[in-house]
């Protein structure tokens, strides 16, 4: 890894170290933590962890977990490493790709499992080449979730964000192998499409998908760079640590 | 049929003979209509039309339309058939199912198909012999679009209104088949997960998959019998006639 630099996360509650140049982390992987219905003492493993932000942003949110993140770049999980002794965090980080999942996570199971799988942004212009290394779809999105579904203990529950275009595509990997669908559009502002797609659901849970009424994460109408504009929901996700309950355990 | 009653749709420009007992269409064949892009001189064809509410709907916003209705239910067909002599619309009924299609219809094509597929929905008591009869989804999900899509022309629409919870099971028919689907939930209130979904996609094109705004229904945190309490947007569709702009022109 060359350049890198330090982000802070939730409020400055976190610093997490981040490539300099190509794709850094930000709101969507604050928002897949939190989304993330972990409870003290479960275990959780991120698929393409990266640096390990959300890995990282979640055991701040829920104390006691057993973090692991599988990461395919050796020099982003040489970050994510630098990232836990950094912030004090426990996680075990393994390098290895999840289209040949390394024997050590092959045999093991997890209460949690979440993704933010890479893509590239719709109308953004053509990438550099490390970033399109990075964040290049070149493994399925649906092989993303079945080798997260695999990883699953009985009622463990999946959780991924992605770009909202692709709901299709996740919901055909998930429906039929898991149950208890949570979808949550995120937004930018109200009555915007949305950008992004949080989609939960519970291994062996058998209740209806549920269509979430939209997160939105900013206030006015249109961009104005001069303001912070959160919502009240956004600024207790991004800047306190707060979960996004998507009821699981309820409708799961 | 047996007994029957009159029931006034679009804020009284409408009234339609529907069954007096059983299912009977309401806001979803209103809003299904908003939904369907047709512009005058195009071919519509329902797939299930039932007494024909969504389709002299239509007919009702948009003039001089080919209106063509599939029915299964004689009995049912025979009350479109009377709607449509009732309102002076200019349509064909056509008694038969999807599942089999009519030769008449195999040899033609359309601008745009429509659909409400039948469904129990969700939390309701067991229902009686002929709501069962009327509302049973015998014919799976994705027949109802496999029909719809080989009845389109190339760059025609079909839209569908149905269970928020069949979203998965409608994008998977759906996806690779169509382009520039267009997902609106609709949902009663303000914050309240879906409870149904319109999906609109466009034959031939190319474009992703849109997640709109959701379309809300009412105006009051909770159910309040004594007062109408639709949304502006609600009103417009289901009192005025307006039309629901899923943007598939620009998009599809």
């Amino acid at each position: 890894m060359s350049a890198t630099r330090d982000d802070a996360f939730l409020g400055g509650r976190l610093t997490l170290r981040q490539p300099a140049r190509g794709y850094r982390a930000g709101a969507d992987a604050v928002m897949l933590a939190a989304a993330c219905p972990a409870q003290p003492g479960q275990r959780v493993l991120e698929l393409g962890c990266g640096a390990g932000v959300a890995l990282f942003c979640l055991g701040a949110r829920v104390r006691g977990l057993s973090l692991t993140g599988l990461e395919r770049q050796p020099a982003l999980a040489d970050l994510a490493r630098h990232n836990a002794a950094a912030t004090g965090t426990s996680a075990r980080i393994i390098s290895g790709d999840l289209s040949a999942m390394p024997p050590e996570l092959r045999a093991q199971s997890f209460d949690h499992v979440i993704a933010n799988p890479p893509f590239f942004a719709a109308g953004t212009p053509a990438p550099d080449a490390a970033r399109a290394a990075a964040r290049h779809e070149d493994t399925p999105l649906a092989d993303w979730i079945d080798a997260g579904l695999r990883r699953l203990a009985p009622s463990g529950t999946l959780t991924l964000i992605h770009r909202a275009e692709a709901l299709g595509r996740i919901l055909g990997a998930v429906e039929g192998r898991a149950g208890g669908i949570a979808v949550l559009p995120v937004t930018s502002r109200h009555g915007h499409p949305a950008g992004r797609v949080i989609v939960a659901a519970r291994k062996g849970a058998r209740a209806p998908l549920r269509l979430l009424s939209p997160f939105i994460l900013h206030e006015k109408p249109a961009h104005d760079r001069d303001a912070e504009d959160l919502t009240p929901a956004a600024q207790a996700v991004l800047r306190h640590a707060a979960a996004i309950n998507l009821e699981l355990s309820r409708f799961g």
